[in-house]
């Protein structure tokens, strides 16, 4: 048997409800043996929720994606690949936050996220915190990739491509169309999976159709079409670097009622492990060549049953899934 | 840009986290503008669950539906209007109770209902409170339209025509019973969805179906015939007059934990946003000519998550948007 | 009007909120009368949860099932029959419990389950606890019927086919792989339909699908090929004498946030029931011959708004049902 | 060892999260051995909430005591009594009840609980429900005893002597002015100790106080004029037999959140407590002797966390152990 | 019987579950009838939260403490006094909020506050919100009093005059050393009540202890120490106006668990209380006068039994019922 | 300004809500600097709960009390003594545990707190777990003390010196019975405050009555026998070398509801803190030489409101500086 890529504590001394919290059990970035460096993804928290425009309390959610995933195990069955076999991975805490500015705490989150292991090899997982922490993990990804902008694949019940509520740039209203302007990411070859009514005004899809982003609504996820977009685009970025944002609530809100805005009517996991998995294209087609990730408004407050934080937990491990499956694949 | 039929806070000054809660957002009834006078649809609320026949709690539902609706925005996206320009509409807060009669209470309610707007123009849209209230907004509705027995458009777990329990023939088990006696719902035109076992005995469908009631069960809905009987009422009234009574329990326990009487096996969030959007009935179709509503059986203390109270404020908001949407059709 | 075979409380007298649990409001066992006598299923609880190997809690179950069943009504509309018409049910009460010692209390529990009743009418169906009490009523059912190895379905998020975990052979995680080697079970004919990833290890699968087990992931569930193999399946058992566990992790963990080991991507409710409904196979099908069930991991203290006991507490009845389905086809 | 008036389960084979819940696990009413019969207390739930004016609920209220009672031992250390082995004690359920109205549920309660066991001999203890349910525990205790009107021992946020609440006079507001109206009290041998504010007007006491009702505010309890006040009390009543009604809302409510009319301000568990040991009086005083008694206005919906169950278990527990305690002294 | 200064919806039609909540039920301010204009106090919300240095949250704390007030009633029991009677009330509703940021927000809270009401008569009670938001309505009852530096009654589990914290100094640590360098609060005439550790240093009490502010620990309040220190602070100042700042974590975590940083050895309901209620002195001292109040850091999503929003809606009623009282004795 | 002895995490760059939790944010034992090495105290937890009577869940324990302590700051203001300048702190993260045997645990967890720090100068605080770990604590401590038999401040609602529960000699009922025989702890120098019934029997307190343990119920220390008790305990060992065990369940049930066995009529979080601060008695009394601790009975799933948690923290930190206190006295 030779030596898996990441080493996670013996459960016959330390079962999985005893030890230190780091995501999935994953040893903490400084604690990562020598042979299995530069780590291929660091996973960190973003415990910011300074962007909110309704319910606050997502910077606690690092900390319960934590605790939710101490049952992430390692191997993937639908993918056929034990994760921590073909991955080194680690845990690398919190980033500092600057929890009175939105602006400030991108900046000094992406500083961060950029220190962290190989600039080449190493990606970045970022667990929110609220949405406006993904032009963080976006401005270091892109920092560290030299393929200009990223492709996008975004989950969410809303286009977060608002240009300033009350004033404010950089929330998490808006994440994406800094992004946009900001050329981490390519309008073209970004999709939005999940967005759903009632919006504030028609107008809120404007910028997103004008950029010529695909647009996939909870709808036509049930109808077909969603699934048939996704692959379509799949196929037509051809393996381009992508980056996934992760929004929990693009999932109905009884799967996700620990978020800030939730709204009626998006996916059940069933629907989003489907997505998911569907990332990793079956033969014949490019899959993914994912770079960067982020899951972020799980807000622990108000999910009394956990429900939220470990679907957030399995949504982070299938994005490495996915990663490794490509691995293996290829 | 004109002037909106219904204005709201505005949002720069008044966060939906703020103010005084009326549904979503909507001005008080007695604050209309004369130039949005008479209001189209008079959102009220009644407290009263002295018709229960298990758990108790519903005389909280209405101000629990308020404060999940303030994250109601005013475009229905997948409908594509803008239900506040198109419809003038207010929260006539909650009408007066008779907390320990059901008989006494449905007619207090629908006095007061009877007595809201004008009465030729302004529709009545009830957030209950148990189902004993329907009977007092269709008495109300009734009253002011002139186009005799209404047809009717029940989600339900149940079918509500039990005569009695424990000899109380006003209670929340029976108000279908009663307004097929008083020919308020004509029962041919007449269809509930969403029926599921177990029942007390097998003839608790027998009313109904001697009088022609379309029962659609979950089980139907989920195989496809439910929709299609759904299209079929639909063509088969041709746009007569009707009303939609909406007992959050057609939802399953997960989608409505806070109700009185929850019953595994019902729809999803998604079932159910499909059956409200198809009352709009795409060109071609008649489509339906909505002319009051309820949306009853939130019991906020079993509904920890809030997700109950959400999903009712999203399925009031789909009825005044299902009557928009069909105006703009006009 | 035939006298029921078993006999409830008077809802006039009693309503479903009133009176000592017993499931469903069934008799408890030492009150049956005789023209009842022997019942045909026995319902009991198994309060243990020293098995588990995550979340314990389990030994609440069965107080918390019983109180989830009190709004059990006694008419399956979707087979048409009344359960208490056709067969004669009692509560049991709970089983003596070791709660220090897993092998003693399969024992214990064994011994108490084979007392009851007549040993070949009366059947077995016990509310859990931990998934560890399944061999003990597996040996009890296997005792009292001289049919060798039962058919098995099982429903499950997990194979529960682990040797030993941390050295204990009878743990919650081993049920079958004892069951098996016990020759209660013929993997041949078990059938395992929910399993999903992530796993420790590709070869947690290893021991069942080596010995001919059906498996059948919650992936296969809803691409269809799920409930063809389950088809298959009782076509090829050919109305064996069977036994059905059920796991209520095997729901996704909105369904059944009240258990241990939760598990994202389970099945709906939805899912569930046509799985179970579809047992009594149409017209021209062999059906099931159940003879023995449960029940289990329901952990209450997690359950915070009841759907989870509220599931298995319509499961159990599911399982009623279905046999008395298939006597009232007979 | 002697044989203890009450048998309970044995512990080796049943543990306390064991078996059908009665209180405490006392035996079944119609289950007690002839040489303990007739029991010297019938302990009873009454599920009903017909009578409440803002919060219902506590209608569930009995199943909620009975399981916070599992954990309800045997041996008061601080009177130093075993109360099991002093008195014959029995659950005998829940009392029929009447959903719709509180007078004609008054009157079927105090039927059943007239009926219950040896009128001469065996007590009730009544579990509520709301504090309407007093009004008929009174009446059959008084109806059982030939003593006049008895002495009332009252713990209550409020006096509970309002004449009508929206017409209703048999209320939960209104059980204490239909008693003293129909002689089944005696104001002038009545305390009431818990009382505060706000009130709805200062009218609200004019009826106790003008007939000579002790009121004892929650702020006299602390100020040490309280403990004097019901030292004398008991002194002047002077072994006269007594009624305890205890009305869980007269604990402050964070030991009592699960009630449907908190207030805040009241008393904590060890000033209940010590107010109820010293019904005992020390040596030299009369002492009490209590021939009835009521635990009501529990609401599980609202009791999160459980405390206001396990108070109202350990208080019915003290109740039956004050009578325990004054016979040892005999 | 005179009418009262202020009116309340009459609850034989609208019953304390009923209605659009109000604080208490009183009037919006804008519909106060003309007799009862100037109001005497106006109630107000501030859903601000974004001066937290921990748990956020408490934006949604002004309509808690509106729900929890429904059931506040207007006569004191333990002053004598109604305080509808005495006082005319009103909900101003909620002020308008900078949510992004501490500075602004005060500047707009201030400034509406300024312009409720008569400037010289009418009284300000805000309702929080974070502590930072007591900052602006200290200005805005600074403006409209011509006394000078007000007096202050402080009750916190922290002294609130931490200069910066993450650069910000006008967050939920600091209003009270904003305010003392603004000349709005007299530090000699300043006490703080409920102070306790650990702290962060223990400099974190020279700001306050340099400039003569009463500082009184939990521990002294409990030693007797506390109520002797507060009495002596009410001669000393001997009737000069007086603002009272109320953060809810100056009661126990048990008290007030909805709270954004609850420390453990708060004081208890019953001792808050005896404090507030001891601000109007016995005949002979001076009590206090009134000028202004907030009640803050109801941070309702952990407020799972709603015991935090119901003290607080009382502590919110003591501080009118205080000043009613003072008038009651002119 | 000195450096302090334990090193925190910057609180600009990571603000309480954010990084892993180790307990206050003491660092994790491996990163101590050499220069605060050896530790003065290793505080960490064992996740084990398979010796309880009841409830199980402590098992999470330790997870909860990590994250309520975020908000543990360091200087103690009631002592005088900011805790981590005196002493070298660190969380040496959790016990190795045996899940299904209580008498391998307690050996297993006593060897890995043997081989914390250096045996001579580091203390050991446990944090559980059930009760049955404090064997393992009191073994490890004893072992690197050679003072024999140590003294024992024990805080407890039960005395948990039960010989053996269903056969099991070293569940939590057990801990100090099986530590008085091994002479770990001398029962003539062991105080037990809080102690409270009902009892199984009343032999339940012969065994420590008899060995001469001083025990203190909840009412002694009420009536203030118990503090003069615990002050004669303390004067009378002399500065014994003592071992704290707290068992969070001597708080009532409304201060720690997230606990196995709750007991109505506990101590208040103000008695307890009174009670441990005593510990460390005034100039001219010997004080607490505090060699060892535990802080048990944490059942997170129960603890909704998260006060339990809280206050176990509380408690734990008080204990720390307690020591602190007494080595700046020295």
């Amino acid at each position: 048997m030779t030596t898996p890529r990441t080493r996670l504590p013996d459960s016959r001394q330390s079962p999985r409800f005893a030890g230190l919290c780091t995501f999935a059990r994953y040893p903490r970035f400084e604690d990562v043996a020598p042979d299995a460096q530069p780590v291929d993804w660091a996973v960190y928290g973003v415990p910011f929720d300074g962007g909110v425009t309704y319910r606050p309390g997502a910077r606690f959610g690092p900390r319960a994606i934590r605790d939710a995933s101490q049952y992430i195990k390692t191997h993937h069955l639908e993918h056929g690949v034990t994760v921590t076999d073909i991955l080194s991975l680690a845990d690398a805490g919190d980033a500092p936050v600057r929890p009175y500015s939105c602006e400030d705490n991108a900046k000094t989150v992406a500083q961060f996220a950029q220190s962290l292991g190989d600039s080449s090899r190493t990606k970045l997982l970022a667990l929110g915190g609220d949405h406006s922490i993904a032009l963080a993990n976006l401005r270091a990804t892109h920092a560290r990739r030299d393929a200009g902008a990223l492709a996008l694949v975004h989950f969410d019940a809303h286009l977060d491509t608002v240009d300033t509520v009350w004033g404010e740039p950089y929330g998490h209203a808006s994440p994406f169309i800094r992004a946009i302007e900001e050329d981490l990411v390519d309008p073209k070859r970004m999709i939005t999976i999940g967005v759903r009514g009632p919006l504030n005004t028609p107008r809120d899809l404007d910028f997103a159709r004008d950029r010529g982003v695909t647009i996939v609504t909870a709808d036509d996820w049930r109808s077909g079409a969603g699934p048939r977009a996704l692959a379509d685009f799949l196929r037509r970025i051809d393996g381009a670097e992508a980056y996934c944002s992760f929004d929990i609530d693009v999932a109905d809100p009884v799967y996700a009622p620990g978020t800030g805005t939730p709204q009626v009517g998006g996916l059940t996991s069933a629907e989003l492990l489907t997505a998911l998995r569907s990332l990793v294209t079956p033969a014949g087609g490019p899959g993914i060549t994912l770079v960067g990730a982020d899951v972020v408004e799980v807000l622990p407050d108000r999910d009394v049953s956990g429900v939220t934080a470990l679907l957030a937990a399995q949504v982070a491990f299938e994005l490495l899934a996915a990663d490794a499956a490509m691995r293996a694949r290829a």
